[in-house]
């Protein structure tokens, strides 16, 4: 999975962080985390001059931690920002990374 | 990952032959494939009302085939098409999906 990022270090070591992958690249032209070395799929940081727009991205990351609220508050005291992208009431938190890109965290019960 | 899709069981059917996964959820509203069931990371395909915008995707999917000539071909054959989004000259191929989500297929020695 690939991710344009204006600062992939950056945003690159902040998911390392937020899931606690590690850095198997540390190439600021390909900055690259998997879960474990050698386990795909990873996500990739590539550098791009522009910011991502206000627009929602098409594709998106879901997450489904055992504690929906722990894990909010946890990335939210990262750097995660809580997103209005038209969800309404709904099961799920929508965050954004430090460079604005939306992701969900999914209650455990979701599916 | 979730992507979003103007007719979500089409495109997900198509990813699903794309990739030779398995339809785990046929719900039009929340359409997911799997490499095999229970498996995750899962491709949920979620409905939306407006198409995709020529910008390019700021997330996108790669793949490392062991022959890339051959899977280029073959996707295409199923209805991707070859885009230009100022890759130059590279050693992978920039694919669209029928809703012209951008992806590549990288070369089996890229890494």
């Amino acid at each position: 999975m690939v991710v344009d990022a204006v600062d992939p270090v950056a945003l690159g070591q902040w998911w390392a962080t937020a899931l606690g992958w590690t850095v198997v690249n540390d190439d600021p032209g390909a900055f690259e985390i998997q879960r474990e070395p050698e386990r795909l799929p990873g996500i990739i940081f590539l550098p791009v001059g522009t910011a991502k727009p206000s627009s929602k991205n098409r594709l998106h990351l879901d997450f489904r931690p055992d504690e929906q609220e722990f894990e909010v508050e946890r990335l939210v005291d990262l750097g995660a920002r809580r997103v209005e992208v038209g969800q309404g009431v709904v099961s799920w938190v929508v965050l954004a990374d430090p460079e604005g890109n939306e992701f969900c965290v999914l209650s455990a019960a979701a599916r």
